[in-house]
């Protein structure tokens, strides 16, 4: 299997800005999957009520998402498994009543595919979502959902996670009984995005500027945007050189506020959901060590004393806002990566595949 | 019920030291609670092989060696489970085949006994793991074990962490029949901290001074040793005020590697496990970009070409390595801290407790 190479273009992370433009387009495409989606899901509701999530770097941030998604649309718990236990250690463990989701834009984690070859042989009902159908992760699982998010020449993946999430909440909503409720929802979330773009790319790139400055940052999240939190800062991380380091907003004020001063500011991600009084009582507190705020999602709005506010729509469903509140993070970083002259199309030191294991 | 004020004290961190010399005593007093252990491993053996963790900071941290400790030990599966979706959210799971394990030094963590409440209604055995065998925690679970710690006067956790690995390595000995096994090696581990505590003080001291000037450090390690990078990179946080952050091997190599450069060291925990090639492959990629690196544990003489080096013994049962790797780092937040003339007993803006929820 051949990976598609980056395209050469003139503009540094043309290819990163374009695939952010193409997610509207990426969701219509997986939503043609339904009826795949819906097989799957009737095959692990025979198998149990638990699911196994592995995957690296965006792909364990999906996943991240994937625990609310199953934990409040179908009632099952998931976890994202430890792949050590399996890959490295060989820790036999019953998964005659698991449901395991292998994720990889690729389908070449080495260790990803170790951890479905031998949970599969323990008993699990391994699925493979990845957008390489053919792949060796595909072929080493029993069943395999499209991703659908297209060839992907950036090496920050951006419409990758988008589907993924996406995927992850369609396939949830199925095993709960509520799988066109939330298509049409996703499809809803689809046309949001491509009207929010054009205003949400200016608003980011008058953000960048400031922000080249900017050495180390925390970015804020709780429930399901804890997901969008760990995206956001994976993607400042690879793309921009800055040191942005996800946290729960619980876990900000237990510990690692103490780090706080005006040269770190905090990008606090703000949903309309169960969690917003959380994330507020976490920024109340940020304020007293004089770090600059930024507030995005659907409820940026409701944050007090921010400096800087990026919102974006409410979806249909709650749950789904994860789809709209990172969409901002990713047009920040790839004005970031712009201002400071990096190419996020080709991170130094960073390949499209991980083969380490 | 009242918890221990901070000693005024002469010296800032006087506490924090003396609470990371007393570990080995702390260690012993917990295994004078064996009995318990083997009781609470009885009743949760009854219940299936599910095991779930709640906590924040350093128990969130212990939990993560927890997941190792029963998949090893015991062959069962454990997760860190999301305290916002039943805490939050009310997210009704299936708990009749679970164990929750609520993580707390003091037992007033509030989201943590909310999520302990909640599951317990719902059919889940939950068990308090706490020093403070009176709190509102231990009242809210049906079991209670102690930490045995003792009074903790330092606001950043050092032997309650520890015994807190410890306790979950026990509980799953014992869920796996090995008990009288593990606390034996407990009991060696306790001699062998004792023992290379004077040299780690030394050493610690000397790397204190270099790293005044680091603003920001990534912290790795793999399987059971992820909890300590977790750990240490937590403390530096909290006491020192240094952007220090964990990551497993596998996912530094997967993007965050490209933010290194020759101001951003990276510290590596290498046991001689089954993890440590991908330690090992790990910093060899980390030479690439000129950061510095610091190993530590029992196979860091096994790492190639590091800048220091902080090896500690190598304990009789592999999965015990933690309780010894973590004792370098904590030693040398104490001496960073002192170094930059902060205060560990006392960071600004933090207290015992945490009442966020």
């Amino acid at each position: 299997m051949s990976l598609p190479e980056p395209v050469p273009s003139a503009e540094p992370g043309a290819a990163f800005l374009a695939e952010i433009r193409e997610q509207p387009d990426a969701l219509r495409r997986l939503l043609e999957h339904d009826d795949e989606f819906a097989r799957v899901a009737a095959a692990a509701r025979e198998r149990g009520q638990l699911v196994r999530f592995v995957g690296h770097g965006s792909s364990d941030n999906a996943a991240t998402y994937g625990v609310y998604a199953f934990g409040l649309l179908a009632g099952w718990t998931a976890l994202r498994d430890s792949i050590a236990l399996a890959a490295y250690f060989g820790a036999r463990r019953e998964m005659r009543g698991s449901t395991v989701i292998g994720l990889s834009q690729s389908g070449q984690t080495p260790d990803v595919i170790e951890y479905v070859r031998r949970t599969r042989l323990h008993g699990a009902f391994t699925v493979a979502l990845t957008n390489e159908t053919d792949s060796e992760l595909a072929s080493t699982a029993e069943a395999v959902l499209p991703l659908s998010a297209g060839a992907e020449r950036a090496v920050a993946a951006t419409k990758t996670y988008l589907n993924q999430v996406a995927a992850l909440a369609l396939l949830a909503a199925h095993c709960g009984g509520q799988g066109k409720r939330v298509a049409d929802g996703i499809r809803s979330v689809a046309d949001q995005i491509e009207h929010a773009l054009p205003a949400l790319e200016e608003q980011t790139q008058a953000l960048a500027l400031p922000f080249v400055f900017v050495g180390r940052m925390f970015v804020i999240g709780r429930g399901p945007e804890f997901a969008t939190a760990r995206e956001i800062a994976l993607k400042l991380l690879e793309t921009c050189k800055t040191a942005a380091w996800p946290l729960t907003a619980t876990d900000l004020a237990h510990g690692p506020v103490a780090v706080l001063d005006p040269l770190f500011p905090v990008w606090a991600i703000a949903s309309r959901d169960e969690t917003l009084r959380a994330v507020q009582e976490a920024v109340a507190r940020v304020h007293d060590f004089g770090s600059t705020v930024v507030a995005s999602g659907d409820a940026a709005a409701a944050i007090a004393d921010v400096d800087y506010i990026l919102p974006v729509p409410e979806p249909e469903i709650p749950l789904l806002s994860p789809l709209l509140s990172v969409v901002p993070g990713q047009l920040f970083a790839s004005a970031l990566a712009k201002a400071k002259g990096f190419d996020p199309d080709r991170p130094r030191g960073l390949s499209k595949v991980t083969l380490a294991r």
